[in-house]
C-alpha cells in the first residue's frame, strides 16, 4: 500500500461543495467513483479543505492509500482520462503513511474575486462576484490591515458550526486590482466556516463607503456575526493553495 | 424609428452559433426574443459577424430599427434585466439610419486561445483549447509574417461557402505569451470561414515543430485548402471588435 497525495483543480459550478452528501453531486463522489475504476475497489480519500457549493480550487489536496498497482507518474494522466473535464488532476506523489491532508496542512490559501466592471465579464460569471458600484480599494486595505495576525474571528463565522476555538491567524491578506477584477488573496493557519466570504463582503461594504475602515477592528472585536456584512456568494471563492510543512 | 447599434459580450458555449438555424438555439433568437419582449414587436437584428457554434464573442455588435420607446441610455439595462446571464449588451447607441453593422464594418479583430500548459485549465476548458506540447511561438511567429497584407486566402478556408472573392487582407497577427496561454489576434478586413481556425491549427503545427514556419507562404500561393493544416477547435474562437469608419 502507497499513500498518494494528489492536488486537484475544479470548477465548482456543477457540485455541492466537496463533501459527500445524500442526494447531490459532489466533488468527493467524482473523486472516489473515479478512483475506484482505477483499483477497482472503493477507496476513501481525506482532503484538505471542504469547499463549499460553487466554491472552486485550484490547488485542493487529496490522499488516499491505495495498492502499488499504477505507477505514481503516470497517475495523475490516469485519472484525467476518466474524470470529467471540470476536476482536473494536477499533480501526484507518494508521501509518507503517517501524512494527511487536512491534518498536516499549516496554511491554507484562498482568493476571492470581485468583478467591478460596470457591466459583468461574461467568461467570468461563474469565478467572479460582480459588484458595478466603484470600490475604493485603499480604504478595504485599511479595513483588512485590521483582520493580520492572530484574533477570535468568531464575529466572521457563520452559525451552524461546531469548533473547539474560533482563533485563527491571518498570515496575510492582499487585495490586488487587476481590470475589471480585485482579487483578495487569503493565507492563514486555517479558516472559520464561511470566513473568507463574510470578510469579503463586509470589506465591499467599506469599498463602497458604507462602512468605515476601523469598523473591521470594532467589528473584530464585538465577537458577534451580527455586527460583520453579508456573506459574498460562493462563486468568488477558490482554494488556491495548501501549505504542508513537509511531504518527507 | 431610431437605429440602435448595440455591442454583445457572450459565451458561445450553450449555442449553436450566432444566426437563426431550425431546431437549435442561436444567439440571434435569444437576442430577438429579448427585444421583441422590450418593443412587444418581432424586430429583425442585423449582425457584423455571424459566429459559429462554441464560438465566443467580447464585442459584436448588431443594429435594429425600433420605436423610440426606451431611451438609450437605459436599452443595456433593460435588455440585461430579461437577457440569460451568457449574453451580455455592453454598450447602446443611436446610429444614422443607414447604418449596418455588416456592410459598413472596416475591420474585424478575432483572438484565439491557446492553453499551453502541461495540464488544462479547468477554467478555461470552454475558452480556450489546450495543447498539452510545448509550442515554439517564435517560430508561429515567423510563420504568421507571411499571411499579413492582401493575399488569396482560399488555402486557409473551410468548405461550404461560397464568396465572390477569396481575396483578404489581415492587417496585423499578434502572437503574444500570457503564461500559461498563447494568445493570437487578428485584425483583417474581413475572414473566409474558419479562416482564423485554419491558420491557428496550422501555426500550431509550426508551433510543434511538424512543419517550418516558411511552409505558411508555399500553402498561401497553393491557393489549396488541402495544403494547410487542421481546424482549430471553435472554442479557442473570441470575436473582441467590430471596427467601423464613423458611427455618425
Amino acid at each position: 500500500m502507497q499513500n498518494y497525495m494528489i492536488v486537484v483543480s475544479y470548477d465548482g459550478t456543477s457540485y455541492h461543495g466537496y463533501q459527500f452528501q445524500k442526494n447531490a453531486l459532489t466533488v468527493q463522489d467524482v473523486l472516489e467513483k473515479n478512483i475506484k475504476k482505477l483499483y477497482s475497489k472503493m477507496i476513501r480519500v481525506e482532503v484538505a479543505g471542504r469547499t463549499d457549493t460553487g466554491v472552486h480550487a485550484r490547488g485542493q489536496v487529496v490522499n488516499f492509500l491505495a495498492p502499488d498497482l499504477i505507477p505514481v507518474e503516470r497517475l495523475s494522466f490516469a485519472l484525467n482520462r476518466i474524470l470529467p473535464r471540470d476536476i482536473v488532476v494536477m499533480e501526484a506523489r507518494i508521501v509518507s503513511n503517517t501524512f494527511h491532508a487536512r491534518r498536516d496542512a499549516t496554511a491554507k490559501v484562498y482568493s476571492y474575486t470581485i468583478d467591478n466592471g460596470q457591466l459583468p465579464d461574461v467568461f467570468n460569471r461563474h469565478y467572479a462576484y460582480h459588484v458595478s458600484n466603484p470600490l475604493d480599494v485603499e480604504a478595504m486595505k485599511t479595513g483588512a490591515s485590521f483582520l493580520l495576525g492572530e484574533h477570535d474571528f468568531k464575529a466572521f463565522q457563520a452559525a451552524g458550526s461546531t469548533v473547539q476555538t474560533t482563533n485563527r491567524t491571518l498570515f496575510s491578506l492582499k487585495i490586488e486590482k487587476q481590470e475589471p477584477f480585485i482579487i483578495l488573496s487569503f493565507e492563514g493557519s486555517g479558516f472559520l466556516y464561511k470566513m473568507v466570504r463574510i470578510i469579503t463582503g463586509t470589506l465591499i461594504e467599506v469599498g463602497r463607503g458604507k462602512r468605515r475602515p476601523e469598523e473591521i477592528k470594532e467589528i473584530l472585536e464585538g465577537k458577534d456575526r451580527k455586527g460583520a456584512g453579508k456573506t459574498a456568494p460562493s462563486k468568488g471563492v477558490c482554494l488556491e493553495k495548501v501549505v504542508y510543512r513537509s511531504l518527507a
